[in-house]
This record gives structure tokens, sequence and C-alpha cells, in this order.
């Protein structure tokens, strides 16, 4: 189960920096390959890190903060890829909204990175 | 690229089920394992095979013909494990709507088997 705990560790890491809106823990958890995907709730696909990392610098610009609990936290460990789905249960301000959420991670050099989040709202969640 | 091309006609397989309405090519296409999960525009996530076939079942009861048209496709491999985002065209009826999506697949004896689905409606799009 090792596999998963570190799994979960990267995947909790990558909650720590949406939270704390630091876009170098965000940097440090993606890969900066060309072909890592983000699709925030309602957005388009962003393609490689260029457009992904933009994305987070905006949203961290622009967002009031943000806290998540997660819940229904499911990891699953495929050779050198690993995924995570679960509920990000948002508190930002008096807003309350679930978002369901996928992040997959390839590990290289026995780390963990993001190379894949797609989130989506619940709705009536 | 035989990996990739593999893997586009596994991903191009899952929306002719979905097209044709065809549980028993679906059943085909996904693994059949628990850790396996499915979310659909605005739903929360489901995991499991039983939940999922039951997903596709009231889907393919319930609503009227659906015609996609897959832009922005763009596939990945690594190791036994492949992923692809694309975006949805989603034409049904006089509807129309652009979905987001995530299929990724894992590969078991020379076979690419859908192990999770996430899709979300593009806002504006």
């Amino acid at each position: 189960m090792a596999d998963v705990d570190d799994l979960l560790a990267a995947n909790a890491a990558f909650y720590a920096a949406f939270e704390a809106r630091d876009l170098d823990a965000m940097s440090e958890i993606w890969s900066h390959e060309d072909h890592v995907a983000c699709t925030h709730p309602g957005w388009a696909t962003l393609r490689g890190w260029g457009a992904v990392a933009s994305s987070w610098f905006a949203l961290f610009q622009g967002e009031a903060a943000m806290q998540f609990i997660l819940t229904a936290v499911a990891a699953h460990v495929e050779g050198d890829v690993g995924w995570v789905t679960c509920d990000e249960n948002l508190l930002a301000g008096s807003q309350a909204q679930t978002v369901a959420a996928t992040n997959a991670f390839v590990r290289a050099g026995g780390t963990w990175r993001l190379v894949l989040h797609h989130g989506s709202a619940v709705v009536g969640a």
C-alpha cells in the first residue's frame, strides 16, 4: 500500500497548494510536459504546462481563498501511473460547492507528478 | 505510434457504443473492476462497474439519440496506461453542447479497457 500512500500524499499536496494559492508549490506538483491537461469546472481543457500554469496564476489572483474538504477519495496505482478520484467540498466565503475531481499522476524518479486534473461541478450537491 | 493508434481506436469504440446506445458494446469496452470510475456531466462520481453499467443503462433508456463529433483529441500512453482528452461536440435533436472529456484506459492482454470517464459541460461553448 506504500504506492497508494505516496499517491495520496501527492494528491493532498495538490490541494494544499490550491488552498495556499502557492504557484511555486503547484509548479513542483505538476509535470511540466506538453501533454499535461487541466479541465477546470465549466472550462475547456487546457493542454501543456504553460497554459495550465497560466490558469492557476489567474485563479490564484482572482478568487477568494478556498477551503477544500475532500470526501470519497479513491486511489489506484497501475505501474507508474496513479489516479485519484474525490469530491472537493469547497468553501469560499459564504459559498459552498461540490466538485467531482479526477487527478492523474505519473511517477518519475520516485516522485508522483500531476499530469491531469479534471473538475466538474456536481449539480444539486 | 502503434500504442497510441490502438488507444485512439479504443476511444473511438467507446463513442461508437455511446452513439449506438449499445450496452453490450459498452460492457466490452469497460474494465469490470471495482476501481473503475465514471463522472457524467453534473453527476457525482460513480465507482465500480455495477454502478457505471447502471448509469449507461439509464442514459440509453432515457435520452434521445446523440451524435458525437470529437475535436481536440489528444492521447498519451505511459506503460500500460493510456488516456485521451477530447471535446465531445454533442448533437441531440436540436440541442448542441460541448463536453470536455477525459478517458483513461488500462491495457491487459493487449486490449485497452476503459477504467475512467469524466465529462464536464463547457460553459459558453
